[in-house]
């Protein structure tokens, strides 16, 4: 990250970071559009009325107001204040409710961009950050098969970006109906405060929640231990998930013929199949992890985290789930199914843990040497040759000395320097060196064709994190 | 732009008007690229105090504040809260000096990114919108050449963007000194004043602008009568803008041994070479407009604007100019010089009078229909085997009745649908049908190759605008 920014939790990279997240973003979209998604972007701004109504992060808005309205902000309640979006599936919703005619469903969008959280500033955490979606949402109904294909496009995703030191990504799903059914079946009621209470485990380890799960959900040590349970279970396989669930009911005696198991048997049956057919395309992307709750209380089926081999303390680089109520408009529904990628933290662990970086700040491939001023002409005709055969050219700024000029070109990286014939009325012609090679020949910028390996600015890492 | 949408001033567009932004996106950025320009972003935000510092349109700054903060918003002085940036000229200024250690001088840079403006809502004003923008700071000193070369990169990215039915553009070209030495020469003192006023000319016409003159800035009538032959000249080559320009100085009785004349001549100088460096280059593309005055306080020499062909009523649509003391770190000054494309206006110009529009609303080129739901599984692969090899594919949603799933695909303006052999046991293969021609034919997922005209997701235009 750039040195000395002063605005606490609001990231901006150097040019040469900069490149490894434009890198991310393009192959991220290039994965997206592969696979038929539609790109599109939403307004910064939401009604602060939809902002406050869903997810853990309502608390983290930062709110809009003109100058001209500082000191009577507080004339407009907030819910008719406007507001920078927190993520990009709550725009989501409002677009597809919006513009519902003029879409396609189910309508499958890719969507890039920025989200603002006005959280407190601490350490690590970003205020501004960009994430990257897929989302499918149907109208009325939304096939069950798409739990499983957005999960595998992401992983397929996160694949092409192990080039840029990313290591193996793990998908770990649930399912809220499964978890629900069983704290029902156990007897507790407030579900989404055992749920709340449930994703903490990472952060704060059994014991504290399940102090948590008795001071706050009404449940006694026993259903506390129950759920703790519950969450210890992963599964690669469908067979072997059904059995520990159903194991696991049996011994706190949850009634399989009452409603509350019928509920946690829908949720089950989908999972199972997640993972079944998630293992015969792409075996060990995709496993069972009943501990995943995801804060966010707009989902209502799967859910979704995904981890980094050996990256654990970064958390969960993609999350997302299956939401059915989000969307809707007077009785009609929209249930869409989506992942969303923490993009900056993720570009932030390539620069700083991977060692990922541009082979050269500069996307030009050639500097052209300028002998002097007058000639200045010359040389831009000479790189605009080059740029109409798609080589990126750049100009030295100054006629200074030529030890300058090249000191020039290898601060931005570029790795050939071009030196236009001095004397074009002799039999001479054009030259252009290597710098890294030292290499240097005649060449005329109608034909000449850089060495591949130098040819486009790229990104590379760490030899020990390809 | 999308029906509906529910904030006003924030612009979002449907699928296939997106497609059109995000091309022209990617053009700019390949042709600032090719240029040797570096990509960055800047933080969404900066200081109140950086936002209030400069440029008309630092009235227009959105404040943002936590939810927390409601109600306490007004105990924190606007210059120490934080705002949405307003222009990307400002930011640039703030990352240079901020990372002046890590950047090569001279920095020629390209920036495209939301900008915000807090202004009244009014009728086709954004408050929202993309800029494109191309900048070259320099450390201490910043040679003249590029003054012409920026807005030539311009002419060369809006040419570029005539394949979106943009019409020609013509940068309109004039120098802060040439015009401030003009003023003093004839007695005038209120330099921003006048510029001020001028800048108005276009929207409310010479009489206004000739009283103003005299109200405001303390203009006599024949004062004003000067400042407006000025503003009247216009030349496409050197020799006759010098040759107007002294013969308004004769008239006037401007001393062209007095200090005002010697400014004025600094920037005649530089408008005389950059009109005549860009003839050479590019004839008609940069001529010489003295009305040009430019807003915007911070620029102190070559000022710039643009138009289209038949769209005076746009306005300039990339604007720029060179500003001097913009960015500065004690004694240390970073001259830059730069220009800006307001882009969301120009798509919305493309989208509603060229008429362009997506060939397709779907990136796929395939949709994979499924027989029943069983063999899904079948067309997934068929569809993975199409993206490995570059094609990109969707799948149908549902294995309902072929019409529908047609249907669908035409729908999203796909153009083949793929048909999976039913019964592999047998000789048959797969086949692939082009439901825009009708033609229908066996294929196989590993070789198979669309027509080039309907390989990728393009624009088109209506035919007048091509």
């Amino acid at each position: 990250m750039a040195k000395g920014s002063s605005i606490s939790g609001f990231p901006e990279w150097l040019p040469a970071e900069r490149v490894v997240e434009q890198r991310v973003i393009d192959t991220l979209r290039e994965v997206f559009e592969l696979n038929g998604f539609i790109g599109i972007e939403t307004r910064a701004v939401e009604q602060g009325s939809s902002l406050l109504k869903k997810g853990e992060t309502s608390k983290e808005i930062y709110l809009l107001s003109r100058l001209q309205e500082v000191g009577h902000e507080s004339d407009t309640p907030v819910d008719q204040r406007i507001g920078l979006h927190f993520d990009l599936t709550v725009p989501l919703s409002r677009y597809v409710v919006e513009h519902s005619g003029a879409l396609p469903f189910p309508f499958k969008r890719w969507q890039i961009q920025k989200v603002w959280r006005g959280e407190r500033p601490q350490e690590g955490r970003f205020r501004e950050f960009v994430q990257a979606d897929i989302d499918v949402v149907g109208d009325g109904t939304l096939p069950e098969h798409y739990e499983v294909e957005l999960p595998l496009v992401m992983v397929n995703a996160l694949e092409r970006l192990r080039e840029f030191g990313l290591p193996k990504a793990t998908v770990h799903a649930n399912n809220r109906k499964l978890s629900e059914g069983f704290y029902r079946g156990l007897g507790l009621t407030d579900i989404e405060g055992v749920l709340r209470e449930i994703d903490k485990l990472d952060k704060i380890g059994a014991d504290e929640v399940s102090k948590l799960l008795v001071e706050t959900c009404a449940a006694t040590p026993q259903q506390a231990q129950a759920c703790l349970e519950l969450a210890q279970i992963t599964a690669s396989n469908g067979a072997e998930l059904v059995e520990r669930f159903n194991a696991l009911c049996e011994i706190h005696h949850i009634d399989v013929n009452g409603t509350a198991y019928a509920m946690a048997k829908e949720g089950l049956d989908t999972l199972t199949m997640i993972i079944d057919e998630a293992y015969k395309i792409r075996p060990g992307s995709v496993i069972a992890d009943l501990k995943i709750a995801r804060g966010l209380d707009y989902y209502t089926g799967s859910v979704y985290e995904t981890f980094l081999d050996g990256a654990d303390d970064l958390g969960s680089i993609c999350s997302g789930g299956r939401y059915d109520n989000l969307a809707t408009q007077g009785n009609r529904k929209y249930p869409g199914v989506g992942l969303s990628i923490g993009l900056s933290r993720l570009v932030s662990y390539m620069l700083h843990r991977a060692g990922a970086t541009a082979n050269r700040i500069s996307p030009a491939c050639v500097l052209v040497a300028v002998w002097n001023e007058e000639n200045r002409d010359d040389s831009n005709a000479i790189a605009n040759t080059l740029r109409s055969r798609g080589i990126a050219a750049d100009v030295a700024p100054t006629a200074a000395k030529l030890g300058k000029q090249i000191k020039y070109a290898d601060k931005l990286g570029i790795p050939y320097v071009w030196f236009p014939n001095e004397n074009p009325a002799d039999d001479g012609s054009d030259e252009v060196k290597n710098i890294v090679t030292g290499d240097q020949r005649p060449a005329d910028a109608q034909s000449w064709e850089p060495d591949t390996v130098y040819a486009q600015q790229s990104v590379t890492v760490n030899a020990e994190n390809r």
